[in-house]
């Protein structure tokens, strides 16, 4: 029997975990699937994914394969999966939704075979904060101005090198040349949605983009910053990093 | 210089506490916030609030009274100690947020003076759970009927004996009487929220009739068992107690 290869779609809840990457002794995205996922198909599950999303983010459609031997037709794997992942008795709703599952052919991987992927980032403009919001958006009280942060992000998308926005301390990079495919930057009411997509992402970049346009939407900053901090690389003249809470992994794309 | 006696408002989202009361070496709303207020006022503070909400319930207006000799305003009490609970640097949010403070005679009880309570009870009604509102609403993928609801809510409404309505192991309670003045059910797209006022409740009682009154929406109860429930006072012809996170402690009435 050759070993089958299932990619997984994943919706999860970023608050309580420390991230995707497992890690002995701490609760993870991965370690609570995979552990999951080897009750369910009883052989040690190993998953490998698209992105290592950091503590606290969130995710609509994370990707993962799945290899092994195992019977079970990959269209009845999420149900199955996501009632172990349930909460309790009441209701069938955990922190982890297996979204889908599709079989691949032996030679795909689930981040190498990427062509690219959409970052959501989910901004609270209200005068008020809402505790109950604080996990899932980042709360600016302040108005913001989104036709100045709208022209800052033209001047983002495309080819360039994002040093300036990438956090310090991540691992080395071949390249920090990376492409953005477009920033679209919904408003209803008082949320704002700054929807990122490109071929690759450094660490931190979608945040610390999101920072940057927070900054130029509050007038701290302008577009001629961005402009500057794009062609120096220097990641002092780019914004802070956003807080993790409001970033989700919207999609991947093959 | 005499006591003073000021009455707090006080919203929480109860996901991550063990419920309101204080309890040594436990995570709770009340201990959180006397351990704030005592730093912020400079002497050992002690609330008295009018309810103890349990783990996973949320509050828009608990209510609790702070006595001791201090000078700051009253009005400048929320605004200090919301910047001491707000979690981070990022933003100006935590769990818990005073809403409001005011100075009250001296021989005001939150508890013992309330007239009477609004709680609200949460269900999302949507045909597909959504992980990101599992610790605020009741979630029920299954249609519920909600006119036949409304008419079960008539029945419970009104001074009856809710003895069938109380969770065992409760405490003693001298009376199971109370009076529910009103159940308001309105329905907003997918989501259903139940407003039930009343004098008193017994303990689990808006959890109970939550879970009794979804039961009817499902049609596995009908009117009649919620009449013969209050008549004859049996626990077990009412419905199951609805889960904690849904629930809300919205007003006391004074």
């Amino acid at each position: 029997m050759q070993d089958r290869n299932v990619l997984l779609t994943i919706k999860y809840d970023g608050t309580d975990f420390c991230g995707w990457q497992r890690q002995p002794g701490t609760k993870t995205v991965c370690g609570t699937l995979e552990e999951v996922l080897t009750r369910l198909l009883g052989f040690e599950v190993r998953l490998d994914s698209t992105s290592r999303t950091d503590s606290g983010v969130h995710a609509y459609g994370q990707r993962a394969t799945l290899r092994g031997q195992f019977g079970i037709p990959a269209d009845r794997i999420p149900r199955a999966a996501n009632d172990m992942l349930a909460r309790d008795r009441y209701e069938c709703v955990g922190e982890i939704e297996i979204v889908a599952a599709e079989d691949k052919p032996e030679g795909f991987h689930a981040r190498f075979d990427a062509k690219g992927k959409r970052y959501i980032y989910k901004i609270s403009n209200a005068p008020q904060v809402d505790i109950f919001r604080r996990n899932y958006c980042y709360q600016i009280t302040r108005p913001l101005d989104v036709e100045k942060m709208r022209q800052a992000a033209e001047i983002i998308v495309g080819e360039h090198d994002f040093a300036a926005f990438m956090s310090m301390g991540s691992t080395p990079q071949d390249s920090t040349v990376r492409n953005v495919w477009s920033i679209d930057i919904a408003k209803d009411g008082t949320d704002i949605n700054i929807a990122v997509s490109g071929d690759g992402f450094l660490y931190n970049m979608v945040r610390i983009i999101t920072g940057t346009l927070v900054e130029v939407g509050l007038g701290r900053r302008s577009a001629d910053d961005v402009r500057l901090a794009i062609e120096t690389q220097d990641r002092t003249k780019a914004g802070h990093v956003a807080p993790p809470h409001g970033l989700y992994l919207d999609e991947v794309f093959y």
